[in-house]
Formats: C-alpha cells, structure tokens, sequence
C-alpha cells in the first residue's frame, strides 16, 4: 500500500487540529478509506511557543525548501494568512507537482483564477472543503451530491462572529458595541474584527460558492459588500414586529446569463430555517432545480470542525494518489463553463426593502413620502409608524418619529431615486436605515 | 470520450424523474463532470399509462434480461419496491458486471449484507444516496465530508409523512387520524401508510446510516421501533409546555463496542434546529468527534428530489467507469470495521422519559407514585398534574387527572419495573403514555 506524505504550511489553530487528526486518527482514517496517510513535516514561522499538539523536532522544516523540495511529500496543507505569501507557497508546490489543501478564502476569492488554472495545467488537485462554512461539506454537496440541478440560489450565514452579535442583539437586546466586546471576550472575534464585521469574509466564501456553483470565475471586487457597523437595536425590533429577523447574509442568485451576488444585513422571515440559527453557528441553504431547498448547518470556524473539512480533502486526495490519478476524478470542476460570471449592477438588484426614515411628528408626511414612492412605482407592503418620541443626538429638542416602510419587490435604482428625493425635500430629516429582504413574493 | 449507458428497472414516480433529468439535463451533467451518460433502457411491467416522462418505444425493454444481456449497459438503477423481487435482479445484475443504484431502503436494511458482500466480491459500486432522506447527500457527508470524524450520534427525521401529520397535531390541534386523512388527500402518506406510520420506514433509514457510520451491517429485525399511531394531542399539548416538540426520531449512537439503535416518538426541546423541521421535510443531525454537530435539512421524497439523489450516484459511477476504476474508488467502504454491529438491548437504553398517568383525583397519589419511581432510582425532574377532569371512554364518570412526570435519564429497564408497580397497585387507573426524550443532561 502505497503511503501518501503530507506537509502542514501554517500551524495555528486550525494547523493543531489537522495535526492531531492525522497523527491521532491514523487507523480510523485508514479503516475507513484504505490509505495510509504520514504527516511528515510541519512548517512555521515561530517554533518558540507552546502548541495544543506539539511537533517534534525531526518533523520541523526549517524552511519552505525542505517541503518544496521533498519529493516524498504528495500534498501540501496551505493554513497561512494573508493573500500573496500563500499564493507565492501554492504556485510553487504546484510546479513542483504537489497537490493542495487551503483553507484560505481570501486567496481563493481574490486569486482562485490563477490558482486553479495552473492547477488544472499540471493535473493537480486543490481541496478547498474548509475554506466555506468549517466543517460543513457544503463544497462537496455542489460538487458531487447536488450535480443533477442546475443551482439557482444559494444564501446563507458564513460569518459566525456576525452571527453571534446580531443574536445577541435580537435575543437579548445588546447594542453592537457592547455585542462585538462579548463576542471578543469569548474568542468568537478577533482583536481586529474588520474583514468579519464589513462582510468580507462572507463576500469571499459566497464568491467561492458561486464560482463552483454557476461554473465560472467571479471578479471578487464587483461583488457588493455591506457589513454589520451600523446596525440599531432599533431596526432589530421594528424588524421582529413586521415578523423578520435580522441576518447578515450572503446571497447568490443565477438569472439568465448573470449572477446576483451580495452579502448584506438582510431580514429573513422568522420562519425561515436560517433565522433560527443562532450564534456562532453557519448554515447555507441551496435551491436546486430539481432538489428543491436543502440546507447545511454546522460550525463554520474553530480548530476541529475546520480541520476535519481539511482532513476530508486530504483523504480525498491521497485516495486519487493511490489510485494514480489527479484531478480528472473530480465531479465538477470549478469553471466548468470556462467563461468568466457576469455580475449584476447593484442598481439592478431586485428585491424588497425595510426603510426607516426619521419623520418630524407633523401631519400629511406619510402621504408625501408615499406619493414619491408612487412617483417611482414602488409598491408599499407594510407601513408603522411608532408614536415614540426619538431623541437624536443631533436634533434633541425636535419633536420626531420613526416611520417604517416594507416595500413590495422593487429595483435598487428606483428605492435610491425616491430615497433622494425624500431626503431633498427634507420628509426625512436623517439619512434612512435601508435593509433589503429576502422574502419572496 | 466514453458514453455510460444505463438502464432504469421501475419507471414509477422516481423513475420517472431520473428519466427527465437523464434526457433533458445530459448537456449540464456532460459540462460538470465531463461524462456522457445515455438512458439505454428503461423496464416497467405495465407500459399501458402515460407518463409523465414518456419514453419511446425502442427504449423500452420488454424483459429484464434484454437489461441484463446487454453489455454495453453499464449501471442499473434499481427503482422498484418490495424486497424479493429487487434483490433478486441486483444479484443478478452483478452477475452480470453492472454497477448498481437503488433507492430501495428496505431491501438494502433487511439485505444490505448480501448485496453489498457481492458488490465487493465483483469490484463493483452500490450507489444508495437516494435510499436515505431522498435529496438530501448524506450518504455522501458521512461517507466522504465527515471521514475524518468518529461518528458519535445520528439523528433525525427520516419520514415526511410521519412529520406532516405531527406537525399538523402540534400546529393546528388535528387528531392523529384527521391528520392522517389529511396528509393522504394531499399525497403525503399513501393509500396504505402502515410502513410509514409504524416507524419501519425511518427504522430501514437509520440502519443504513448506522451501518455507513459505524462500519458494520445491523441485524434489522433487532433494531427497536415503535410508531406515532397512539399519539395523542394531549401529550404533545402536555409536552409543549414543558418546552418540547413531539417527533419520530430515528435515533443511533455509538458507545463502546455496541450501537443503540432506536426509532419512536421523542419529545425534543423546542430550540433543538430539529423542532424546526416541519411538515414533509426531512433534516438528519450528525455529531462527530472533531465537527461537532451538523445538520442537512431538504426534502426527504418526491419525484426530483430523489431524482437529484439517483442522477448524482450515477453521475459518479459514470466517472469511475470512464477512469477504469471499481469499488476502491470509495472513500468509505460499507462495513469498514468488517463486522456485525452488537446492538444495545432495549433494558439497556439509557434516556429520559415523558410519562403520564391518569390517576384518581385524590389526596396521596403523587407521594406513591413517586416514592415508586425513588425506590427504582429514577430521579424526577419536573411534573405536571392538571385539575381538568378527563372524560375517559371507559369510566366516564370518574373523576380522574393526567399526571406527567419528567424523568432524568433513567435505564429503561427501571422504568418499566417501577411503571408495571404503579399499575399493578392501581396508582394509574389506565396503562401510561410513555415517551422517551431525548435531551442530554
């Protein structure tokens, strides 16, 4: 039986866990798949600290040579950060006819182009399980398990740090500063939240779905980004009164020859399987055209359940290595449709609207705000308007109210048009809080 | 490029539904996998309806074996119902060199052994993702997705017909037989629900999932099932207020050497995602060592879903029978422990309980009954004993009250000792409901 090598670039977090797994786990994994898989070295800037499963000496690779240049090691395991050192290792391991495993969402949004073109020159394969929604094998589904349908939809929670804050917000009535302090006190965000709470890091894993899904590379600085910052508690509880939940979701949706990707805070109705999924937890829900809606839910981060995505690509390769082939085993490969995807311009998105203006408590402003929505063809769904006095910051002696508006479907360019011109003539006498729906009509 | 022909045996609904995709979605499966897979034949005994995937006359075979002697038809997809019948024809098929795909449950639950110990004999694959939560790829998660994992507990909700009627008792107050009516007028039970609604379909479901994940082959007639025809709305009335859903879970865990198999209505707290499941959905709940826990939610029947999950088998044999690969291919092979699994004896199970006496509305009771469950060690966790009188059938004019009591875990084997004491003393004026929970402490 022929023994498949492994070498570990980037022993964090989630390199201990895949350590231990394949040190650990040695004879489960080879019961179940008949391989026999060696972690041979494992690499890393900084050997002087302690780690949860520690490495011996001989196992420790001085430089990236050491792996590079093995010619006994079949996969490299690429767990850095960042976007060009982790591009530079994987090119170069690939040149040297080494299989990859990543786990990195920006190189793959941001370079998966190049990365799996040269992949697909040198008949290797790039296992990338773990760089969606953790442990859930949600690239497998699209790949294998859902290749009967044509994908029409795919939205989802794939930022757990989000998630836990917008629950601890709608649970427990926490403003986002305090939330965010939370979740970093408990190790659910990170000391720099930025990419987490701007959306960036569920932009790149949509992108990732998206490319797999809708068979074609998508330009990852087209994609429209919204993140978190500026959430109220306000809008939470409006939302929860007109039956919504908030979410920060990633959405993606093919129509004719184009793809409508946005990751947004968006309200979902509360009976929505993916409003309930609460804290740190990822789900993703796919629409296929002849599996109707199927959803995967599960931890998206963490040592363990990113690991055991890691070490499922791992088996998965060292299993096409055995059997001496290489990437003609996949089911679906990325760009199966080798065009590039065409994006939709924001101001062509399509769908509902939840928009708080701030009004001044005089009569007659709710049927002017309506008619400018008339003017633009945008049909009103729901209306409240809260008798409440709101003390803004900026205007505390003024009388003013919240008045909340739910559309029916419309364009992004006919909301930002009316929104203009309401804002002009001063019936909203702040900027409004828009947030888009996802609550098909 | 090699084309893979196959031949569909039972062109019912599912059949049906993989004939459309086959023929309509060649050029998307060709696309994604690079595999060209022809519809060669299809076999029905009755071709004297319509269809609604018509096939034409020089497709249709006229027997089986112009299936069987055909050597250029390389997968038979297996999609007729019973048992004797479909075992015979996969046997043979084997025989003959043809890789299979079944969505047959109960024959691969009650045979699976056989089946399968030929498969390996021959090096030929058994694709059955469509045998278990229709759409739903879980077979795939376990067998590839989660193999870095020692599977700790499966369990879910395996039956939409089951889940339609109890979430039509929980939702809207119907009886189990209003319920029932209602589910067979819209299609969601058939004519003759017994194998649905006696547990034995869920049963037949979890015993595959047992087997993939535990590696060895299940005696079915051994695994412990018990169906939803007694429930009451009282009891899922009675269990809502103490914070539970009511569902039929098929329920597998594994510790130590034996694996405790078991389908029954359970009571799950209300925020488990799987209280959530409702109507004919189906969701399977996963926990693994490195995971955690996972869930798949979609539709668990119908004719596209499973369709999906058929067309994806085939999709995959059709891959390795283009690289000239058999059954090694598998990244985890069916009783990859090369055993039989020891299944724990009922006496042995080790829950929580719901049970509800009814008892003489008089002075004492609750002190004897619960001085019965301290002397059999079973620790009580909560009760309810409700004024309403109940009007009973047969002593309509005693004045008597149901009695719930919630149980820590307890063995089973105790509870049914201190339950046949209460009654032999007449504490419980009717044999109590007894409904195990399932919420660990």
């Amino acid at each position: 039986m022929k023994q498949v090598n492994v070498a570990i670039v980037g022993y964090g977090v989630v390199g201990n866990g895949v350590g231990k797994i394949l040190d650990t786990q040695k004879e489960l994994l080879k019961q179940k798949s008949g391989v026999e898989i060696n972690l041979k070295k494992v690499y890393t800037r900084n050997w002087n600290k302690t780690f949860p499963h520690p490495i011996e000496e001989e196992r420790r690779a001085k430089n990236l040579d050491e792996i590079l240049n093995d010619e006994n090691i079949d996969i490299v395991v690429e767990l850095t950060g960042g976007i060009d050192f982790p591009y530079n290792l994987i090119i170069q391991a690939l040149d040297k006819g080494k299989h990859i495993v990543t786990a990195n969402k920006a190189l793959l949004a941001e370079k998966g182009k190049d990365v799996f073109t040269k992949a697909e020159e040198k008949n290797l394969r790039i296992g990338f399980e773990a760089a969606v929604a953790g442990g859930i094998p949600i690239i497998k589904a699209l790949r294998e398990g859902l290749v009967a349908n044509e994908i029409k939809k795919i939205y989802g929670i794939l930022n757990g740090t989000t998630n836990y804050i917008l629950t601890s917000m709608y649970k427990e009535g926490k403003s986002f500063s305090q939330a965010l302090k939370e979740a970093q006190e408990k190790g659910y965000a990170e000391a720099d939240p930025t990419l987490d709470i701007n959306g960036t890091d569920a932009a790149h894993k949509i992108s990732i779905l998206s490319s797999l899904s809708f068979g074609g590379f998508v330009e990852f600085s087209q994609v429209y980004v919204e993140g978190i910052e500026k959430i109220d508690t306000l809008d939470i509880d409006l939302g929860r009164e007109l039956g919504y939940t908030l979410k920060l979701l990633a959405i993606a949706k093919s129509h004719n020859d184009e793809v409508e990707i946005r990751v947004h805070p968006t309200f979902l109705p509360s009976d929505n399987p993916l409003s309930k999924v609460d804290g740190v937890f990822n789900a993703v829900m796919v629409e296929g055209d002849n599996v109707g809606e199927t959803m995967f839910y599960g931890r998206g981060a963490g040592s363990f359940p990113t690991a055991s995505a890691v070490v499922s690509d791992i088996v998965s390769i060292a299993k096409s290595i055995q059997l001496n082939i290489g990437k003609e085993i996949e089911i679906t490969s990325m760009n199966w449709k080798h065009k590039d995807l065409n994006l939709t311009k924001v101001k062509d998105f399509y769908t509902r609207y939840y928009i708080r203006f701030t009004v001044p408590d005089i009569t007659g402003i709710l049927a002017k705000i309506a008619s400018v929505f008339a003017k633009y063809n945008i049909s009103i769904a729901a209306v409240i308007q809260k008798e409440k006095v709101l003390k803004l910051q900026k205007m505390i002696n003024e009388k003013v109210v919240p008045l909340v508006i739910l559309t029916h479907t419309a364009s992004e360019n006919n909301i930002q048009q009316a929104i203009k011109e309401i804002v002009e003539n001063h019936y909203s006498i702040e900027d409004p809080t828009i947030i888009r729906v996802e609550d098909e009509e």
